[in-house]
This record gives C-alpha cells, structure tokens and sequence, in this order.
C-alpha cells in the first residue's frame, strides 16, 4: 500500500500533539512537517518530551506555500483555519480541519455563533462535515473534511439512533456534557490552572456554546426540520473526557432500544453499544465511543450516555478515521489499540 | 447560653467524619460521645489523626441504651438508623438522622425505593424534612429531623423558587448532578478505588436512584400535585462537591429571574445567588449552597445550577444547621468560615 | 480582649487568599483593607465567591501612605514586599511579611539565590524569622517578622530536635520535598495547567532552589556551623500539601528518638509528633505539621516524614500564629479547627 | 516471523490488563488463554469495557496443567506464582514472572524481607533478572524471567552509570521514589479508596520495604561488594508513573555525567537521556524510562532523577521487552508508540 505524506499545522495544542501521537503510529504515514509558531526551530521532542526518540523532526513556521504534502491536518483557531485552507485546496491537498470553520452548512450560523463574518464562505458547499457514522460515503470522496467538535460528536452518536428511527421528540432533547480540561485547549489562562480545576466542577457556556451550532445543525438533518435545543457543558477535573447524557421525551412506544442501538451501530468499527453505562476510562486514549440507553416508563423519556476521548474521538482520532477514508485505507488503520 | 451535650453515632464514615470536624469547633457543644463498631477503643485522633489535638476522646460501641446525651446525630445505613432512633425518641433526645429512614412521608414508596419493610413506620408522621430554607418553622420545634440527601438539598433549592413562583412545568423538570466519590461513602469498594475513580466520569443509578423518591416527595409538595421527573447523578474525580444543573419548560413568560431567585433567598444564610454560575470549588468545606439561573429564550426553557459540599450542606453541615434551629442557637452558630 | 486592625497587602493570590480565609474568622481581627492590583475596585466576593457573605470589602490599589492598621501582612513577591515594608515600618505598623526578604540574615546571600540585589539590607538586622517552634520569645518583641517559606518550615521542624540533640551530622542531611501545586502561586503559566500538572511528577530547581538558602541558615545556626545540604523539591498533583523527608546520618547511637521528638515538641501547639508515618490530607487547611522518625539500624541513618499545608503552616497560617504572638492574643487564636 | 502463542495468568489485576492492552497490540503474538479466578466464565469485555472489541476471549481458571502456551507471563502474587512456574516450567514453557519469586538471588533474603520460606529455591540459579539493559544476553537464552519490581527498575536504571564507573560512592545511595496508586494493586482497601489517595501524599515502608532486597542486590553486584543502603517510597495521587530521585556522594570528581550517561544508555531503546529533568507524564503508558542527572559542587554529591510508568517500564512492558528478547523478535516490537 502506497505511503502518503502528511503535515501537521498547529502541532503545538493539544488536539495537534494527539495528531502527532497517532499519525506517529500510522503505518502509511509520512509526516513531513510539524508547525507551530510558538516553537519553530525547537525539536518536537525537546519541546515535547513524550514524543523524543519517536520523531527527529523540528518545528517549522506554519507556511502555506511551503508545505508539501498529500494532506494537511489544520489544527488552528477557527477563522485562522479558512485561511489555511484555501491554498492548499487549490493545490489540490487534500484538508482536515479541526477547527469550527467548515462545520456550519450556513456562514450566517457561523457569525451567530462565532461573532466573526466567515472568512471563506465559497467553501462552505465542499465541505463534508467528518462524522463517519453519518457521513462515511461523502468522506470517502472529499478533498475538505470538516471534523466535528468534541462535544457534537459525542451527542450526534448518543442520539442518532433515536431520532433516524423517530423514536424521540427532537424538539425535547437536552444533552449535558462533561468534560475535561484539555477540552479549553492549551493556552495559559488563570481559569484552567491546576488549583483552579482540581476539586471544581461547574456549568458554564450556557445556554448558547459554540458548539451548539453544528449540533442543531445535524439534529436537525437528522430530524428533517429545524430544531433548537438545550445542550449544557461542565468542566470537571479530568484530562481527557467527555460524558454527555440526553434526555427526550419518547414519540412512539420504545420497544428494546438498546437492540435498536446496537443494531444501528452494527459493522461500525468505533461505536460500542454497551448494556453498563459508559465510563470515560475506558475510551481514554482510544478512537471509540461507548454509548448506552434507558428508558423510563414513569417519565416516558429516553436516557443516553456517551463517553469518548475528546482529544481522539472527539478530534484527532476522528480526523484521522476521515483521512483513513479519504485516502482509501482500512477506516481503523493506525488507530486500534 | 447553655452547651448542649451532643453524640455522634456512626462516627467513622464521611459523614461522620464531618460531623466531628463540625461539632469540635462549635461553642455551645460537648461533645460526649462517639460510636463507631469499627474503631470501638481507639481513640479517634489515632484511627483520623486530622483530629489529633483536637479531641482526646475514643470510639466506642454504639449502644442506644448507654448514650446520655441531649441530641444524637445518627450517621447510620438506613433500616439501621431508625432502629436506633426509636429508643432515643422514647427518652426524650432530639434526634438528627443523616440516613433515608425518616425522610419519605410514605412507608409504601420507602419500599419502593429501598427494598425492603419500613423499620418504624408510626414515626414518620412525626418526622420533619431538615431543610431549613423550606420548613425552618417545622423544624424548630421538631424531635426528629430526617436531614435531606446530599442530591436533593442541591436540587431542592435549585428548584424551589421557580416552582413556588409557579415559573416552570413541574414534569417538565430534568435534574442532573455530578458528585465527589466522598458521596459513595467509606467502604472498601473496587469500584471505588484511586485508579477506578481517578481519569473516569460515568452516569449511574439511572432512572431510578434512591433519592429520587425525596425530590419527586418534596417538588409535588411544592408543586401542589403528584410529579414524576428524571434524576441523573454522575461519579466524578472530586473528594467533595455536587453541582447539579435543572432544566425545566417555563409555564409563563420569564422576566427577571435572577432577581426572584435572589429574592426568594433574601436573609437566608446559606444560600448565595450569583449572577455567574457556580463553581463547586467555592462551597468546599462550607455550608453554602450557591446558584444561579439562565433562561433560554430559543427552547423557552430555565436552566438552573446550583452546587453544595455533599458532606457539609449536603450532610453533616445541614444537620448542624438544623441542630441549631431546635436548640435555639443562632442558625449559623459553628457553621460560618 | 481588644481589637487589631489588620490589612493584607497582595490578598489574591494564593497565600493571600488563605490570609482572607483565616483572618476573617479571627475573633479579634478587624480587617480594614484587602489590596489587589489586578482587582482594585471589585468586590472580594465577587473575584474569589468563596467569600461571598463572609465580606463587602472591595479591593483597593496597595499603597502604604492609605494604609490605616496596626499590622499588616504582606503577601507580594520578593523585592517588591520590602519596599512596601519600610514605610509601614516607619511609622510603627508591625509587619508580617511572607514573601523571602526578610529571612536572610545576609544580603549577599539573598543576592546570591535572588539574583538581584536586597533592597533594604539596613532592616536585615531587625527582623526576626517566623518560625514560632525555634523563635518565639524574639517574635513576640517583634516589629517585623520574616514568615518562612513553605518548603524551610517543614525541613526545620523535621530536622530540628535531631540537631539540636547533636543526634545527626548536619553535613549529611537530605532533604526531599513534594509540594502540591499551589506552591507555584496563582499565575498563568503553561507549565501549571490542569493538564499540564495532573498525572504528573518530577523533581525541579535542584541543586539550588531558593529556598535552599534559609533552610541552610537555619541548619548552621542550630548546628552551630556552616553547613550545606541538598535539597530536593518535587511537583505533585495536589492543590494543598508538602510531605518533606529527611535522611541523615546518625551522629551518635540512637535510643527512643520518637519520645525525643515527643519531647521536644511537648507543647507546642501545632507540631503533632506521631507513631504513624503522617499524610497530608490530615493537615490539610490546618496550621499543623504532623511529623515521624524512623531509624535505620542497617545504615545508621535517621528517616524524617513531615507534612504541612503550603498555605496555612507553610504561609499565612504561620504568620498569624506569629501575629497572635506579636499581638499578645492566644497563640492558636482563630487556628484551630 | 513465527507467532508466539501466549497465556497471561492473572489477567484481571493492574500489571494483568496492562499485559492485556500491549500483547494484544503486539503483532507476533496469539494470546491463547486469560485466566481470572475472580472473573472465570465471563468476557475479557465485560469485565473491562476498554477491551472489548479488541477480543472475544473469555476469563479461565488458572490451571498449568491446562494452559498450552508457548509463553506464559506471571502476574500472581508472590509465593504463589513460584507453584504456578514449576510445571510450566518442567513442559518448556517459557516464564515470565512479574512477581518476587524470582528476583532474589538468596532464598535467605527472600525469607528476610517476604516473611515466608521461597517455595522453590531450586529454581533461583536459573532465573535471569529481567532488566534488559543490564542483562540483555542473559535474558536472550533464559527460560525463566524474573521481571523486575516497579521502584527496582527505577533505581537500578538512573545509578547504573554511575556505579558502574566508579562516580559514586556506593553505601552513600539513598533513593527516594513516589509512585502512583495502580502501584498497590486493585484490591479493595480502604486505603487506597479515591478519598483517601486524592490530595494526600505520604512515605511509607520505611526503613525495609521488600523492593529494598532486589535494590541492594543488584547495587553490590554493580559495586562488586554487599552494600546496603536507603529507599523511601512515597505515594502520590497518580493512577500510573514513578520518580525517582537518587543522591550519593561522588567517588571521584565529576566530569561531564550527562555526557556519561548518554554514552551508557547509547543504542538502548528504551532509556532516554535528557538534559531536562524528566515527568512522568512523558512516559505514561509507554515504556521508556527518563533519566536525568546533576552535580552539585557544593556538597560533592550527584543528584539522579528517573521516570518510569510502573505498569509499563515498571511491570508488563519491560515484561514484553524481555519475551521480545527471548522469542527473537525486534526488542521494540509491540512497544512503541
């Protein structure tokens, strides 16, 4: 199997670092570059000293013109990805962005939400948004892959089954995530040091987080009307996480739903339907989603709860699984174990 | 004023812990006795050497017949603690139970929910609910206070003022918390153990966990009609600490909800509204409770979270609170810093 | 009993925060000013909701011709505390100052670990240190007072009765530290993200941590020579805590060293000597140091294990022992419990 | 290359599932038989939801007579894995064993420090301490492994140089360790509950915990004469990771040790020299072991820090590393990245 060469841009935060963790695994990876501002010149390893015996490479200045590689992985800002992203498709590279800028079919969504006009509006109608699970053909031919948010991915894959069976009400649904704090990124910031997230827990982004945008957005898809709801995140002391639990109101009699689960998710390789309610540890460091369901006759309301890592299911591991797609190799490839 | 001699019985769990840290430092207590079955004979400062200096006293044996104090706290399993209550009722003490023996008003649904006969089911007419922001007035000239679960005091007073404003749907209510292992309780577990707690968030006890019996029993209260809602705890890597958020469907236009939060709380000593969202971190070791509220205009809903110490307000801190409303003390006597 | 006017110079950082903690429940502390730079003009409650309820005082800019208080505490970084103190000085305030620039006698050796130059060496000479187990007739004549740093405080307890017994070599102590990360202040850093900490452990600052020069001071005055030692600090993911232990060799045969320990701590208030090697989850948010000794009949050495808080013995909890002392109050005023 | 078949005896412990995550990851090898007593009957993905899709296997009873294996690695408590090896060793069978049994060149010693008679002294002249870095030939045609405890492997590794050029004077070693909590294995204690491990650090097992016995061996051998000497374990809230921190008197005057270092550990795999002292968190879940070192010329002393994981480095990777070496597979296979 040919090799494909690939470059990192934003090598340096940690949704870049676990891309150089796993593309450093992948047996038909070439990597060819690592960029990061911060830290051009310095040896990835001495930067970081995980990866010291594992990789040579030094950083580089983050140069669009300069980067030479099948495919780029964007692990930017949003607004700043875009940027990135428009020479390297009219190169022809093939582009997986990690940030927000390509998930929202509408740039007017997008300045709701992110207060900003969107920088490359004519791209939005290429971009595929990269959940698997729901996109997987579309994947496989695209040249810009949209990999969706740590949170979003963990509710989409807790609902989907309910809502394409219309089992649910979608105008019911409220999903309240947990996460941990490499969710905030790595950016020295008083509310994420150490003394401030250890022994805390707390709500915040209410009622209206960024990432409530692509989540309406593909609920809605999914339920064939436009739909609002409520999504709640938390920040809690781990370091990579995410729990979301959903609650909606039933729209028709539920039969075994956990059969309906495990059916809906049958042959994919990174969803497990679990009869025991998921636990963040057990998908640590791993591509998978644990996902399980209730009902409660007394309520007539269905529970769900998804658990993955969100530094790999919910960003590099994903991004990886759509590069797996794109460039034609085994979905899992590099990414079990 | 005089000191109330005061023991502590099941002195060696968590709650029992707390209780002892709480009870040494308050002016008006002595404290005359510890049980625990575990510890009988060693002094308390050996077995928990945070204590050591502080009091020279040792565990003994729990005998009902043998305590000679003005108030008992029962830090006991439920089933247990109402066995032990009874003798002490009939001498004449004022009895705190931290268990769920006294806190249903129903003998049928304490079957329902924890499996098995009531213990002293003609005590619970006399019982009162130890929430001293819902029934102070009870409380006060009461014998038995039955101290509220550690879940339902955070979500009692995260929906209190809403529904006596008659502001949200009761059935509509959806609460959901996350909770420091401390509330487990102290016992040799592998489910609890460092490596299985630490790194791990997980929901559990869904849909029908013990405590759901006293929230649905307090919000139909409140409500004025029988309710069902959903109740979802978490496990998270926190020693103390419960942040619980609510959703419900506003019943009528919202105007300024925090102001009638803040002014259904006005005098109350432990309870803080803030405008920004609470933070676990800031009710450690402390008696507080803290909220705050956001209506979402887009799905028409209030979103409510509020966070305790589910050892101190959520425990042995309310217990002493209410301790204080039947002994005539200032309410917040020991409890404050 | 009178009253003491106290301010806090530098109240939101770490140490300055637990300052706040302790001296608002001090019965005969009135606390007339909090100053902050950063958060001059806010509410104490509404920068750190701990306090909320337990103050109204706001923030002020620090500047000592405004300040109005019998005593003040200083907790600012080193060269800028001394500055502060010589006006304060100058007109009669007593002064508790946490930072380093009162500890060592010698301004060349501040120049030496602090790489500037001391900026008041003329006061060197009339300060006292802190440490109220080894100095405290002199601290209670006191006008300035030069709290020791966290790390010295639990080495110089540990070491203290077997030096001062002759019972070890004094060239042959090592002493080995892991503090909790509160230690490293309140600043945004990269190297102290949650993320960055958490599942984290490593030595740092070896061979010449600052705190290196008061430990050997204090090590020479009770040796009664000059003497160097190693010194070896570790980070640990705690908020609060330093466990520090000491191994030297025996100078002479060692009998019953814990009853000499026990012995020479009989009394003191704050130093609990123990059979059980002591953790520090036991003096968390106390002014205790709970210390143990083991000796080694294989290798004739003596085995150390202390255990403080950082932020209560190990800083602001000390220098209000030293104030009750200053002040003629109690000695454990407002510290225990 | 030829695939090994494999058996892990006492899967369902921490070292068992780590010997689980890497041998199924590994490419040459089948793992044939999981046995569990605890958990005999059910599915390896069941018990530990992190496995599941990664095998079908299901839990058996340990029983050499049954286990047809071409290897078989130990993880038993002591004392009974020396009964489980006999006959597997008598079939063939090659053994790793991740317990004491073997470790001990002296029955005598064991006795000493494990408190019960060796249950197979006959066996110890063929075992081979499995630290590949100081016995790789050995370990290359041996067919019984004695895998190296957690702290040992630490230690031995960062004085190794040192020793074994003289620079330090050996009985002057004191080494001193903290260790994450899976370091005490998964049994339900009250202990190593998550309450009582977070936010706590203390030393225990001093002056003589049993790792003291395969320290000092290996050190005489090293030092070519019997040398006893100091070690301090400490645990700290960490699920996974040691440092170790050793100081010593120089022999001889110290030129360029990191250079020296360097220089010994070229060509080694699995040892990284820094100039940086190292974290555990580089090599959590991998099988390095980091090492760094300083000379401090004020007290003539050399001052070594080392980081491992104690499951990996520290127990079931170094385990593989040896297999590795004795199946004639790349040393590395299956354990990078």
């Amino acid at each position: 199997m040919k090799t494909t060469t690939v470059a990192i841009v934003g090598a340096s935060g940690y949704s870049g670092q676990e891309l150089v963790r796993l593309l450093l695994r992948h047996p038909q990876v070439a990597l060819t570059c690592f960029t990061s501002r911060q830290y051009a010149g310095k040896a990835v390893g001495d930067v970081f000293p995980r990866f010291r015996g594992l990789t040579d490479a030094k950083f580089v200045e983050p140069d669009p013109d300069k980067l030479n590689a099948d495919a780029v992985f964007l692990a930017l800002p949003h607004g700043v990805a875009a940027e990135f992203a428009k020479p390297l498709l009219a190169k022809g590279v093939k582009v997986l962005d990690l940030s927000a800028d390509f998930r929202l079919r509408s740039a007017a969504v997008y300045k709701e939400f992110y207060e900003h006009e969107h920088p490359a509006p004519e791209l939005l109608a290429q971009a595929v948004y990269g959940l698997p699970e729901l996109y997987r053909a579309q994947i496989k031919r695209a040249q810009l892959i949209a990999c969706p948010g740590c949170y979003p991915t963990s509710v989409l894959l807790g609902v989907a089954p309910a809502l394409k069976h219309g089992l649910i009400k979608p105008a019911s649904i409220v999903a309240s995530s947990m996460s941990g704090v490499s969710g905030a990124g790595r950016k020295a910031a008083e509310d994420f040091l150490f003394c401030e997230c250890n022994e805390s827990a707390r709500a915040y982004g209410i009622p209206k987080h960024r990432h409530l945008s692509e989540i309406e957005q593909e609920i809605s898809v999914m339920a064939g009307q436009p739909v609002v709801i409520n999504f709640i995140p938390h920040l809690i002391p781990l370091n990579r996480g995410i729990e979301t639990t959903i609650v909606a109101d039933l729209a028709a009699p539920a039969g075994d739903v956990l059969a309906l689960y495990r059916d809906f998710y049958k042959g994919e390789p990174f969803v497990r339907v679990t009869s025991a309610l998921p636990d963040t540890k057990n998908v640590a460091m791993s591509n998978y989603c644990d996902v399980s369901v209730r009902v409660d006759p007394r309520t007539q309301r269905l529970l769900v709860s998804s658990v993955i890592d969100n530094l790999t299911k919910g960003a590099a591991g994903q991004a990886l699984q759509c590069f797996n797609l794109v460039c034609g190799y085994d979905e899992t490839l590099g990414l079990l174990a």
